[in-house]
């Protein structure tokens, strides 16, 4: 599963599984940790086993680049 | 704003506010420890100023006395 585009392409989203809510909880903070980075801040929807990472950019209601440097960054977290 | 019902009186949710991401991810983590403590887990939206916390007991497909115990400790998460 990767990134796919959502609401009229306004913004990307990828879904992300987890053995249990403890995990998913750490990778919402290695998230959170890397949005603080780069001030530029996801909507996260997770709980037991899952997160749902969203990026957007709301000042133009839609998709920068900057989303997509996020997006992959992202990514790169759960190969490590 | 308190605890509501949704999805025909399955889950309870509320909405939370924070000044920013760091605030929303340090409430989301206390609400988060305290979810692994009593080992019920909610689901949770949040991200820039804000958190949604949703209980449901997944195993019977909807409220147990459990979610709203969960609902009283976050909301008292709040207060302190």
């Amino acid at each position: 599963q990767d990134w796919s585009l959502q609401d009229n392409a306004t913004r990307i989203e990828r879904h992300f599984r987890f053995p249990d809510f403890a995990a998913a909880l750490a990778f919402v903070n290695q998230v959170g940790a890397l949005a603080e980075e780069e001030d530029h801040h996801p909507d996260i929807s997770f709980g037991w086993g899952y997160a749902t990472v969203s990026f957007s950019t709301h000042k133009i209601k839609g998709l920068h680049e900057n989303d997509f440097i996020m997006a992959a960054k992202v990514s790169r977290l759960t190969r490590e």
